[in-house]
């Protein structure tokens, strides 16, 4: 079933204690589609700029299941900038810089031929833009939102409101808490469900993801791994994961306790492939049995 | 088979968010037998003072499990004693106070009737004791020990000696990352078993504990619960539930990945249930039928 992901498209610039990439290929969208293309096919929804260098557009292009027929290029626009630091253990990142670009101007339209999909991902933008995305299609099976500190602090109204529209919520653990003031993260969790959605998911980073349901709570442990090159996208790898697996199962109920707490673990794993490398180069040489391996490798791992 | 634990027993005063508890007994030995005696015999070896209060005492012999036998009384000693303090998520504490005691004495001896003991659990103290202790029992099929930073930065030749002579160590993820020097929690463990242990169990509080095996790694997510009003002895009771598994079990190979893997679930769920009151007071109360109950919904709550 038809998958879509709405976010932004970026060219990064990041710093780890051992390496450094310049103008690389990231964004949310980006990180999101690359994953979920090995599970099925992705429609990505996003604007650049027409500065967006070729090579990265023939980058996204090696990825014959994203269709990228609702990526926007604007002439006059900047693509999106972001600059970020790792600090030692790679858990903590600082923003060096953001140039906003299109991202602060009109968001994306969602194609007409794409207005069908059934299983929406809102990654991290405006929750008013997300809100704004939602509305162009007609009603999904499944809609599922992520945000950040920044809209939890300066525009709390707009992701509540938007709260009582999708299915589920995706955010990291330290949001969890700040949106609710709950340092526990099943307490956070459960807070988060009075505004609405019937699930989130609460990302931990090396320590793993938490289901918190309303039918139940679930715990996945992240891919034990030593291969830490980049974080960079790992949450949006994990979630383009965890869609495009849903959409690929395409359950009844898509949004039921026993879904999510498959799709998961598919999610867990393509984001440690993600990982390993800095932008999509780990996915760029990727093969599906990899996945399947690994998958198999962490049922092993997890397994009691 | 015989299961014997050497460690501490101390008087605990204990400052979190939301309570207080003062004086109530606490120590390694005494959270790591009261867990296990869910499971199975426990034979605990100690030293306390002539001060250690008759209702501690009282409490213990709740546990009919657990062997006393090695419990010395010590005329004109104290009892260890230790405060400490939970800064807000729980996940935190800093020390108040330590009193020695009999911890700067002389090690307890093993007494005769437990030197024939199968499963040996070294809980933290210093790793020179630790090691006059294992060389009182004949040879163990298992020999597990804790260990914690004072003692890396203080007695690190003792503490890689005793690595050579154990099969498997427990401790926390920062601890590890202190003796090796690695952030990456799967690198802190590897290099840990070149110092001769079998496999490493690094906690990690809330977020699980990761096994790093010769044979393989595991991943287990801790219990996801609300309900946390001291975590003290979380990881002494995961400890005991794991050691006594792993007795009760009794699998040809007990040092076997899959044995560890299996017997670190029964671990983790006892420890839930310690966490959910200060001191033993959860534990004293706890039956069988709630581990088991708890332990089929953690194994649904982890199922992939």
């Amino acid at each position: 079933m038809a998958l879509l992901v709405t976010g932004t498209i970026g060219i990064d610039t990041i710093h780890t204690p051992a390496a450094q990439a310049t103008e690389v290929l990231g964004g949310s969208c980006t990180y999101f589609a690359a994953a979920a293309s090995f599970f099925g096919p992705v429609r990505m929804v996003a604007a650049v700029g027409d500065d967006f260098p070729a090579a990265h557009k023939a980058t996204l292009a090696r990825f014959p299941n994203i269709d990228t027929a609702g990526l926007e290029v604007r002439k006059g626009s900047k693509t999106f900038r972001w600059g970020g630091k790792y600090l030692n253990n790679m858990n903590s990142r600082e923003t060096l810089f953001t140039e906003l670009g299109v991202l602060g101007e009109a968001s994306p339209t969602v194609p007409e031929a794409f207005k069908n999909s059934n299983y929406i991902f809102l990654a991290n933008m405006h929750p008013g833009a997300q809100a704004g995305l939602l509305a162009q299609c007609a009603k999904p099976k499944l809609s599922v939102a992520d945000t950040m500190d920044l809209w939890i602090n300066i525009a709390r109204p707009d992701l509540e409101s938007l709260l009582g529209k999708v299915d589920g919520l995706v955010l990291n653990h330290d949001e969890a808490e700040l949106f609710t003031g709950k340092t526990n993260t099943v307490t956070a969790g459960r807070h988060i469900l009075n505004h609405g959605p019937r699930f989130v998911v609460i990302k931990k980073g090396e320590h793993g993801a938490l289901l918190i349901h309303r039918d139940g709570y679930a715990a996945l442990p992240a891919y034990p791994t030593e291969n830490v090159v980049d974080p960079t996208g790992a949450g949006d790898s994990f979630a383009g994961g965890l869609m495009a697996a849903l959409s690929r199962m395409n359950p009844e109920d898509p949004g039921s306790f026993s879904s999510i707490r498959k799709a998961m673990a598919y999610g867990t794993v393509i984001a440690s492939f993600n990982i390993e490398e800095f932008s999509l180069s780990r996915f760029s040489r990727l093969t599906y049995r990899e996945v399947e391996q690994r998958f198999d490798e962490y049922c092993e791992m997890t397994r009691i």
